[in-house]
C-alpha cells in the first residue's frame, strides 16, 4: 500500500495524467479531481479528468477554466473510487488500467497498481490537500475552493462522526488560502429552489416508519420530477432527512430510476451501521452513509427488501 | 476595553462569581456559561450561573452536575449579552451591577464596569476557550462539550460567513479534548420530532415571498403549538429555513407570543444585512442573523412593518 510520499513520488515522475471520478459524482470526488488537476497543472504537467456521469451545474465552479480531456493518457489516477464498478460508464475503458487509486473508503478493493487508502480520513479531499503539500504545490484559491467543497460535502458541513481534528485544521488552512467557505456551504447545503421545497414536502409526508420508529423510509417515484419540476440532482439532500427524526437509527431513501432500477441511500445513527446495509445489497459506503442499486424491481418491492435488512440489523444489535 | 489577559486577571482576583446568560438562551450563551462556571470552579472558586428564561431540555447536559445559585454574588460576569435589556427578567436585579461583560456582538453597548468584546469572533464560546487557556484551566470533556456546543450553534455548524480559521482550530482542539462533536451536532442541528416536521411542513407551506422573491417570510401563529404538539423551543430551527430558498436575501420568521408580542428573527445572505433590520426594531444581532420584539400588534401587522423594512433595505442596496 502506498502512502502520501509514495503517491507524490509517482506523480512527480508522470505526465499526461487522467484523473477519474466516481459515477453519480459528489462534491468530494469532484473536489478531489478539481484540486488534483489544478495542482498537477501548476507543476507543468498535462492533466485532465473524466467522470462517467454528467456533472451537476452546481459543481461547475470546481472545473472552471480547466481543459477537457485532450489526448490518450499515459497514466491514470482515480480519486474517491472504492471499487471499479463505481466508475460507471468509464469502467469498461479504464478499470484495468488505473495506476494509482487515492481513496478513503474502508471497503476499498485495491483494484489499482498502487493504492493510497486512508479510511479514517473524513473526506478524500483531505488526502489531496496532504498530497499537494507533499508535492510542494502552492495551493491557490481555486484549489482551496475545490478541497473545501470536498470536505464540507463529505462531512455534512463538519457535522458527522467522521470529522477529526485534522479535518478542522485543514479547513482552517483552506480558509486562510481564501476558500470561500460561506458561499460554498450556502450552495452545497442551504440553497433550495421552490420546486425542491415542494418536492421535499411531498416526500416527507409520504415517509414511512417501521421497527418501532427506528427505521424511516422515503420513496421517490419518477413521477415527482414531472409533478414538481425538480431535477434529480435537486433531491440529493433528501437522503439526509429521514435520519434527522428523533429516534431514527436507519434512514433510507429509495429513488425509482429508468429501466426498473431502484437506487438506495442509507444514513445511520450509531450503533446502527449504514455500510452493512449498503454492502448487503452489493453497494458500499461509510459506517454513517452508504448507497446501493437494486435492479429489476418496483419501489415497493425494494422497500420491502430494504426494510427487512434494516429490521435484521436492528434485531441483531438487540435494538428491537 | 479589556482584553483576554485583563479579563483573566480580574477573574483570578474574584470569588463568589455569578455568570449571567441572555434571555431566550441559545447554545452559545449557555455553552459560554457552562464552560466558564466549570473552569472557574476547577480553579477552586465558588461560581454559579443564572438565566432569565427557562433553559430548554436539549441544553441540560451543559449544566449537568453544576450547583444552582447559592448565595449573594460578590462579582457578576455576563456572557454573550449585547445590551442589558437582553437579560430579560434578570435586567432589573443585575443590569447595573455587572463587573465584566464578555461578548462578541458588534452592537455591544459597553454596559459593564469592564468589557471584553470581540465582534470578529464567530461565537462567544471562542472567547471563553481563550480565557480558560489564559487562566491555565485544564479543559475537561464537560467544558469542551460546552464550548463546542456554543461554537457549533452560533456558526450553523461551521456553515456561516462568521467562521474564521481560528474557529476551526479551536474546534480541532475541542475534539482532541473529547468534545462529542457528532452527538452535539445531531442534537443541535439534526434531531427533529415528528411534530416538529409536521409543524415545519405547515409553516413552509404558508411562506410568503415579496420583493421579487428576495424576501421570504414565515408567520408562526400561537395555534401551531396546539395543532401539532410542538413546543416553542422546537421551532428555533425554523428561523434558518426561509433564507435557504434560492434567491432569498432576507429570510424572516415572525412568532406570535402571548400578550400581543411578536418575536422576529431575520437571516440574510450578503449583501443584505439582518442586523440592520433587527436594530431598526430595537433588537440586535450579527450581520447574518438578528432578532427583535414587536409589542402590541398582530402577526399580520408585524409582517407588514417588517416587509417594509426589508424592501427599504433592498431598495437602498440597489437590489430592487
Amino acid at each position: 500500500m502506498a502512502d502520501c510520499m509514495k503517491a507524490a513520488a509517482l506523480l512527480r515522475g508522470w505526465d499526461d495524467i487522467l484523473v477519474l471520478c466516481h459515477a453519480s459524482p459528489d462534491g468530494d470526488t469532484l473536489g478531489s479531481a478539481g484540486a488534483l488537476v489544478r495542482g498537477l497543472g501548476a507543476l507543468g504537467k498535462r492533466v485532465f479528468f473524466a467522470c462517467g456521469d454528467k456533472i451537476d451545474e452546481k459543481y461547475s465552479y470546481l472545473f472552471e477554466g480547466l481543459a477537457p480531456l485532450g489526448r490518450e493518457p499515459a497514466h491514470i489516477v482515480s480519486v474517491d473510487v472504492a471499487t471499479p464498478s463505481l466508475l460507471g460508464s468509464l469502467e469498461e475503458e479504464y478499470a484495468g488500467r488505473i495506476d494509482l487509486a487515492i481513496d478513503h473508503h474502508s471497503g476499498h478493493t485495491l483494484f489499482a497498481r498502487e493504492s493510497w487508502v486512508e479510511p479514517d480520513s473524513a473526506a478524500n479531499s483531505e488526502l489531496i490537500y496532504l498530497l499537494l503539500q507533499e508535492l510542494g504545490v502552492s495551493i491557490d484559491k481555486a484549489m482551496a475552493d475545490c478541497l473545501y467543497t470536498g470536505i464540507s460535502t463529505d462531512t455534512g458541513c463538519f457535522r458527522y462522526a467522521n470529522v477529526t481534528p485534522r479535518t478542522h485544521r485543514i479547513a482552517a488552512r483552506l480558509l486562510e488560502l481564501e476558500a470561500d467557505g460561506a458561499r460554498i456551504n450556502r450552495e452545497m447545503h442551504e440553497s433550495k429552489s421552490k420546486a425542491q421545497i415542494e418536492a421535499e414536502r411531498i416526500l416527507m409526508e409520504s415517509m414511512a416508519f417501521s421497527c418501532g420508529g427506528k427505521c424511516a423510509m422515503v420513496q421517490v417515484p419518477l413521477s415527482i420530477y414531472e409533478r414538481t419540476g425538480v431535477q434529480e440532482g435537486d433531491l440529493e439532500g433528501m437522503a439526509a432527512l429521514p435520519r434527522q427524526i428523533k429516534g431514527v437509527l436507519l434512514g433510507v431513501t429509495l429513488k425509482e430510476k429508468e429501466n426498473g432500477l431502484v437506487k438506495g441511500s442509507v444514513r445511520s445513527n450509531p450503533p446502527a451501521n449504514a455500510r452493512e446495509i449498503g454492502e448487503s445489497f452489493g453497494g458500499g459506503g461509510h459506517p454513517g452513509a452508504a448507497g446501493f442499486t437494486l435492479p429489476g424491481m418496483t419501489l415497493s418491492q425494494a422497500a420491502e427488501k430494504v426494510e427487512a435488512a434494516c429490521r435484521e440489523q436492528l434485531l441483531r444489535l438487540g435494538l428491537l
